[in-house]
């Protein structure tokens, strides 16, 4: 059930509403538009009356939700989100980079990636400091250390930092230091560390689980939402598929879909998504010209030395390149949204 | 093996190589490059020994070819074919639209359709007078009836005609009215309908299978070209995945895997790779992005009454707005490919 | 659109039906049943009034088909068709396993396999005249030859000849010399070769498309059947998927959804769904466990030196033991169908 | 690396090799075997010279292991491993029958179920006090609650109790009251909470990720091995594919392969991997007939009540017949394995 109050409705009359739901033991979820103000119910096992709301002053109506994720969905808030990381926003037209190394592996490394990208205009950095990997034996990030580099290249910098989060325990670290928590694809259904990404006050970079549905990376992101953290963008990285030419198939055609049933940005990964270094430059061009809010990609001096990941990693030269070619197909991208509008 | 001749190597030599080749018992194919000919041996089972053909006049080198593929690989042809299609040219750096109806249903509806997007500057005219449908009781196309529409479009409207054949009788009257025959994804493996093509002298638009791997694509276009017709086009079109908001995942990550490997052209199929109109728009211009030589699309000025894949049909106003938005996507990447060199 | 004829209906009065169906522009298909016949109506685009039949003497109702397909239903028809092939019942009860070598090599390497496998009571027996490869350079088969070393080994030891047709042309060989045509999975959506194989009077055996749904391989029965030929046995050879470890995914959970949809027999081909000899007979036990009519193995006396597909193929020992162990967990499900009826 | 030691070493001998294995800042693990000791060396990033440990006394040999998984590896331990929960042992040859609801949604629901199946010889009960679900408005199992109940279970019924744990918390619980921790498919990659697992003394059951590879499954069992706990059942549970009458393809082939490499029970869970309750008994069947140790089903007294899966649930006459169906194949494949052997 979705609470939409009228545009002149005031604070107090918000409140009411939130009051009302309260005390029937849900949970409200007020959505501040640029219009209005809307007030998400959730908690209700059972249908809810409409008319409950409806008589109380400043409800323009109450509408029941028809899909199975609510706060995510664009039917409870048509307008898009802007998440705000550091200086940056992401889903309000600009086009968003997201650009450094799959680990921290060193205090030299990240300063001489972070060094090298500093000069095209990157403004949030990314870097592991917990890598989850398929093997025990391989290199499982520096934790504390490396977080603690990483707020380091912030202040030398002015970058904001994005970094994953894997359990509780590192999300509790990952909060304190770094201004953007990023949830892994092999996390993606991790619900118990989903709840708690949401109860955070920072933002949350979600990432689409390798063989997961549009509609359970929407209902993932509810998870987040429900608990009152509406600061999500969404990150497609790549499904599980057949082929064998790249790591895995970036998959598109789920920008345009999401965008359609949902108010979250939703950014790229293909240096996940593809797994080969040739492959990012054009699979950037292809994500940011099918709409995409933007791109994060890895980056590393020496991709050859690389504790992870190296063969997807572009090298800083390659970035520059790619962030001119991005800029021009995004100039296109957003005159055609103007002249179409 | 690849024989190699010398820059100046003359006709006579190049004869020669060819006689020494067919002596063997085996095939040989001249394919000439902009700086020189080479030639092409298939046929062998066991390993031919290079000094043969090296020791004859005009002979640069004879080199193994490493990859299953001969005809198809970049390493046998460096420079990228360019298919002529009417007039125009697949290949070559210019921005190829096809679009045109999914099925020949009548008359009418194909002029309509063929008036409606001529003033977008359509040179290449799709529409099946042959339909592979999954249901036997479902419509099949009008069969000789359609071809004829189709080559009375050519001549009213002046656009070169790309149509499906779906068997060897069809096949003969495709390449009796049309200009490029199409093989459908359902036929890639149909090796008697490949070859059956590369004996034809009208060029081939090659469909990607549901779940062709790369090497299982271009070996259907080696099988075209082993019979000597090295006109041929590939086309991306959508793998089967388990993802559901789209009837098929468009895998454009197979672009540059194909340009990397292979000197032949490759476009893109939206509208079968997504089966929804709405994402043929921003999918196009990812294909053109990602470095497609052009897209397909289905046109029809009535989906709503299309005898096949309505929902996936441009309204013909949506077509000229998608012209206008490749070309701008074009123009930023054939920049950026001539700054980069 | 479904005719059910009264259990006492006459001849003459399921002549008069056919008579009416085809008055009407329509196609009858009279499918005699233990009990009672109906008459399967397919041609109609738009509805048929119930009415039309239902007042013809004999009729007991005609009802609507709710489902795309028609004859392959086992709405249209309860009963499990039995299809027979040599001396073999496929879908009666029976255990059947079809053996043999995936390419006819030489005489002299079929007979080795003929004779080797004698011995172990298989009556029904495979190989490769014509051999849909992924490469043109790889051995294609030796056509008539191969098919009339398959007839010789048919008189020799008494078995029945299934091998497989790839177009038209070998169609008419295979028709001629074998006692089942065989219909391979990349083919499966070759609508002009099952048209054909539709009118050929020699059984039918449709394998799966390795990425073809539950209803499109229905789907492909009914192009057969909608012909007029229904002896069509299906046949579940491996979907792709992402795993590594077996050349495609054995889908066994299609038998039993098949059987609930479908009358038509269903076999597995553990050899080419795993890939892999060590998988080929526990597979195969697994098949028959679930309930599939047969299996269809791959064996060859010098695997390491077969032409295609060796690493699948069986040693003749290893089918004996594989014999043993299936007719076992055959009697084990026969006798649980009996004490559960 | 692992060191072998000889059949007649000393428990002295075999504490030297680890003293030495700990003073080179390594992790050994004893693998008490049928006929000998062996101690896997975890740890190393580089090489280790075998001659270090093949000096020492009591050993037999010092081998490199070629596989990325050690722990979970034949290589290391070629005898199969036995996981005893409650009065039951899996991977001994025993026919392995886990069944109960899929949550436990109140006492008088989940004794029900106990009560209908435990005459059927039932020694392992299964039901979710913690249930990850796609949407966080559904129920989400009454934790503690739930947990107690089961343990009630045990008293009443002698059953053990298998149970999922969804978070380190959740596991603290789970180890506390049940007999086996199930991770579920979800959380495969939830590597931190297989490290949690990994130091409990309860047994592990390890449910396949939904895109898993083989490779992705050992490993994850590496994880809970090489923290010290070795008891860990493999559990099949279906992959995602593009298939559409299934919930999930479940994928018997893994069985043969997983038992080639790894020394780990494993077993099936048909009620997930199809989704569909008259898919369960058939691939119930097929599971055993492969060779898995034993299955998992979901069962409900009345399962259109169910608050979660319940159509994938059995009813518990149909766990009866289910039982004795598989008693027989089970029967069949242990007297083919001896007559082999």
């Amino acid at each position: 059930m979705l609470v939409v109050m009228r545009t002149q409705a005031t604070e107090d009359q918000v409140r009411q509403v939130v009051d009302t739901i309260e005390s029937m033991g849900l949970r409200a979820h007020p959505i501040p538009g640029a219009q209005r103000t809307a007030i998400g119910i959730t908690g209700n096992t059972g249908a809810i009356d409409a008319l409950t709301f409806e008589l109380l002053p400043g409800v323009a109506e109450a509408i029941r939700v028809s899909k199975p994720y609510k706060l995510v969905s664009r039917e409870v808030k048509p307008d898009r989100t802007i998440v705000k990381v550091g200086q940056v926003e992401i889903g309000g037209g600009d086009l968003v980079v997201i650009a450094g190394p799959c680990s921290v592996e060193s205090r030299e490394q990240t300063f001489a990636v972070a060094n090298a990208i500093d000069r095209y205009g990157i403004k949030l950095f990314r870097g592991g400091a917990y890598k989850p990997r398929t093997s025990p034996y391989s290199f499982q990030g520096h934790a504390e250390e490396g977080l603690k580099i990483l707020a380091e290249v912030r202040d030398v910098y002015s970058m904001a930092i994005v970094t994953e989060a894997i359990d509780n325990e590192s999300l509790d670290l990952v909060e304190k230091y770094a201004d953007m928590i990023q949830i892994g694809a092999r996390n993606m259904q991790n619900f118990s560390l989903l709840r708690r990404a949401g109860q955070c006050r920072k933002p949350v970079m979600l990432k689409r689980g390798m063989s997961a549905t549009l509609e359970e990376f929407l209902m993932a992101a509810e998870y987040i939402m429900a608990e009152g953290n509406y600061q999500v963008v969404l990150c497609e990285r790549g499904i599980r598929t057949f082929t064998d030419y790249t790591r895995n198939t970036l998959d598109l055609s789920i920008i345009p879909a999401v965008q359609k049933l949902s108010h979250l940005p939703i950014i790229v990964d293909p240096s996940h998504g593809t797994g080969r270094r040739e492959q990012v430059t054009p699979m950037s061009r292809a994500g940011i010209a099918v709409g995409a809010d933007g791109v994060m990609v890895e980056v590393h001096c020496q991709p050859e030395r690389a504790l992870s990941d190296g063969p997807q990693a572009l090298l800083p030269s390659m970035l520059g390149e790619l962030v001119q070619q991005l800029k021009e197909i995004h100039q296109v991208v957003t005159n055609l949204a103007v002249s179409v509008r």
